[in-house]
């Protein structure tokens, strides 16, 4: 009793007879208040956890503030209750006849963690206690521990390697791109010579404007330098940051996507006006998008006209500070598709002027493309990058800023206020590092990860390509994007059912949950999102049930839209 | 082997000898090539371990970027190797003759989180990994889970007691107050109509400019919405913080202190003038400065005439939209102690003129100031408040930003768009939720911590009266303030020696490294902290350790001070 604690309950049985001979019934007899016992104890467990199970929706809406919800319209059965997680699913329960249990596969996790599989999960569960147990709280600064340099080590020589020699640990994507645009603004600064180490703490000169470069649908997180770096949207009205002014020149990007089975190019209204030609250019695989010999295309040429505009209008006293880009996919966006070229030319016009770049790789890195960092797919790298989400396996916040070594050296003098003065408390916290470390080895270890492709630095194809195929042929389907651990889909939609407040995807999604696949939209865009160890049999499953529930919402909002026509008649 | 997965050698030892009158010599004849290698793999194992350890400074100066960190400074010895931690004391191994493992009490911890008591740790640990397996990634927005919500229910009867209805998660202090200041902004523009249903997402009109109103000095943190808030320093120059404007009306606000054993108060320029006999006003303890009764003094009513003329003037477009403030303490400041009358003062002006009041309690939480909130310290609540730090004991990141139902309804409506539109991955992560249960639970539990007075909801007092006293009067001393698990004293200094960049105290706070003190200076402000938990007679010694150095780096300083002046003769 004292070495439980009282959190388990312990029950005496008398002494079991040690006659051979004897036919137990007398020890039964004593020993059954004992079984009651039991029997009573464990009742009222099962029912106080099925209570307690029960009353969470009602408290959950009582008192929680999710984020991105709409409270009014959340009803206490729309709420999940999880009662635990298992690799890639996780264990529903179900306030019904049965009061199970339901596996569901999580296909979204919180913004795109999605990682580690069943045995990964329990390896980092281990490793993570273990950290706790060692190294409790542990502060950064001047200071070296096993388990932030082992870390470094693996970014340096992983998503960094080949350009990156420092390592700047955070806690979120926001704050990572927080601290990559102050790295990349001094640099520049530094370059042309705008601060000199006499400028330092200067503050009665006035100072020029700096802007950011970046992509229109781009999006680098919720705090507002992050917000400030993307261009104005849904999320940076007054009503949501009235801080908000969108502190750069945000361009049009052309985008790729699958369309009808065919892999298609979209160029924006600017390009698109001068060169008509490109208007209907398809792809005659995914692979192709990515080929480097389309840098000598006429395409990539007009790309470079297209960016040299913008770049060389007069702006009085602003500059244009630092490249900021989400490398092939604009997440949050909507699972936008940039063409890879167009990204590699702007990389290229913007390292021609001095201007640093930033690639945000805080959803797109560590597989979620399929390879490592998506810098690889991209064929170029940039001087800052940032890494979060998948980089713990989705199990604890963490993130790394990493940078060349020319960033590094904008900062160093001999006065503390050139240092870079940004930091957490929980900068490189043990345990989140002794997580990253186990999580990018298991996921790059072809013993642990099936899915890589030996030598071959990255996954093998997890999306089957046929049933791709046939969605995107799907008359709902407006578009699809299937790439590394990602597929999603835009549904065709029209007028107030299109953009992110739209409701039109719930149905869809609804009908996914019941079906065990739980996700979340985008507006009218839905994605479903494996881990980079998920089996391809999975994903096929998956896709299945996705197709499925599409052909039943089709015809029954097919139904509904017909009858809407009706009813105005 | 297999069970071990090579992770730990295996050696088979021959059988011994049933014979019991066997003198053995033959079995340990047999045996010795495996005792042998037995040695081996330690005598391995033990270099191996060393040479680690060795090499880590270097490595560590090679490729970690320190946050707050002038890496041109720093060589390779100032670089302290941790190799494991226990309770408030980490182990640091010196590479000296003996190579050995030195404790060291953690006096600052990164950025003051220092919390749990050896106990404690073991069982965050425990709980952590248990999390960590049962749970691993788990999405928040709608959905629920016990950790989140248990955490959640905590808070709210704890440190949100009496005021605060709802929970919104984030991970570190600068994202719960960019969280903090968005609810402030809405509440307040609903409250006085500059926003309505109608207006959401219109962005053609022009919008009012929404300004806070904060306390010089104050911190709330390095990301740009929480830099905006807080008045321009060395952290907020154009070389930090480009972006950086200053969206706030800044208030000098009276400080208290500890001067030669006698509790002062310090009054600002603007109020100063216009009493005089407040100058030199003195306390005839720390509790009085605290005593409620001061709401009816005379300086209660000059407070309020000097804060109200600061918010009639007119302001054109510009609102006041939130008043944030760190309650009793600004930390980052250089850990000065605000006058609580006047703070009080501030809460009720704002209360009249409708602007939402946040606290920022991200370091002042969870009994950092001797009581559970620093707001039942100063007596009054807020409408908003952050807390992150010590909340899951120093482990692992998470913050929280608490709210009224008032401020919660200004986000219901029919729109998404109206909902509070900020996330991040990890939010609510369980890992997170566990270790703050844990932790809140048991910093409050006078069974678990004995500092703990019980029904009294406050720590007893950890630093020696007496001690502090003679500390205060030290020629060295400008200043003392020790409230809680803080103890903190200004050196005096003189032109260069002053401000956060000051390289003054670093040889006293090496002198304090050398005697098994771990501290950090905030410029020419050095401080100890403890944990909740630790013992007074753990702070005892850290005091007599303080005195003892200080009474050195005196007699050196003092010495070297006269011959500068000789040699400027």
């Amino acid at each position: 009793m004292a070495y439980f604690r009282n959190r388990i309950p312990v029950l005496v049985l008398p002494h079991v007879p040690e006659d051979l001979s004897n036919d137990l019934m007398e020890w039964f007899s004593d020993s059954r208040s004992i079984f009651d016992m039991l029997k009573n104890i464990m009742k009222l467990s099962y029912l106080e956890r099925m209570q307690t199970l029960l009353d969470m929706p009602k408290k959950a809406r009582d008192i929680f503030w999710w984020p991105f919800t709409q409270h009014k319209i959340v009803s206490e059965d729309d709420i999940t209750v999880i009662d635990s997680r298992y690799g890639e699913n996780f264990a529903v329960f179900k306030d019904q006849d049965d009061k199970s249990l339901n596996q569901t596969f999580d296909a979204c996790a919180s913004w795109w963690t999605q990682g580690p599989n069943a045995s990964l999960q329990t390896e980092l569960a281990r490793d993570m206690g273990y950290a706790a147990a060692r190294f409790g709280h542990v502060m950064f600064p001047e200071n070296v521990y096993e388990p932030a340099l082992e870390c470094a080590e693996l970014l340096l020589g992983g998503v960094g390697e080949g350009w990156a020699s420092r390592v700047y640990f955070s806690d979120n994507g926001s704050t990572a791109i927080e601290i990559a645009l102050k790295m990349a603004f001094r640099k520049f600064c530094v370059d042309i010579g705008l601060v000199s180490e006499t400028s330092i703490g200067d503050a009665s000169e006035k100072q020029p404007e700096l802007l950011v470069l970046a992509l229109k649908g781009s999006y680098h997180g919720d705090t507002l330098g992050a917000m400030e770096a993307q261009s104005p949207s849904c999320y940076t009205g007054f009503i949501q940051q009235p801080w908000y002014t969108g502190r750069g020149l945000f361009l049009d990007p052309p985008t790729v996507f699958l369309h009808r089975s065919v892999w298609k190019l979209s160029l924006p209204a600017m390009i698109h006006n001068k060169s008509f030609a490109y208007d209907k250019m398809m792809f005659s695989s995914r692979d192709e998008i990515f080929c480097k010999s389309r840098d000598e295309s006429d395409l990539s040429g007009i790309y470079s006209l297209y960016i040299s505009q913008h770049l060389s209008g007069s702006m009085g006293s602003k500059y244009i500070g630092a490249l900021i880009i989400e490398p092939v996919i604009q997440g949050a966006g909507g699972m936008l598709m940039v063409d890879p070229l167009f990204q590699r030319v702007l990389v290229n016009e913007c390292r021609r002027r001095k201007i640093p770049v930033i690639f945000d790789e805080v959803f797109t890195g560590f597989w979620r493309l399929g390879t490592e960092s998506a810098a690889e797919l991209l064929g170029c790298v940039p001087d800052i990058a940032c890494f979060a989400k998948l980089m713990t396996g989705g199990m604890i916040p963490l993130a790394v800023t990493l940078a060349t070594n020319a960033v590094f050296t904008a900062f160093l003098g001999d006065s503390k206020l050139k240092a870079l003065l940004h930091g957490h408390s929980y900068t490189a916290h043990a345990t989140g590092c002794t997580a990253a470390t186990k999580s990018i080895k298991w996921f790059k270890d072809s013993q642990m990860n099936p899915n890589v492709i030996p030598q071959g630095k990255m996954l093998k194809e997890l999306w089957d390509f046929e049933l791709v195929t046939q969605i995107s042929s799907h008359p709902a389907v407006e578009r699809v994007i299937s790439l590394g651990t990602l597929f999603a889909l835009e549904l065709q939609t029209e007028g107030s059912d299109a953009g992110y407040a739209s409701m039109y995807a719930r149905a869809l999604l609804q009908m996914l949950r019941e079906d065990g696949v739980y996700m979340r939209p985008l507006g009218n865009v839905i994605y479903l999102m494996c881990g980079p160890c998920t089996p391809p049999e999975i994903c096929y499953q998956l896709l299945v049930k996705l197709q499925r529930n599409l052909e039943e919402f089709y015809r029954v909002h097919a139904r509904v839209e017909t009858s809407a026509i009706v009813g105005a008649k």
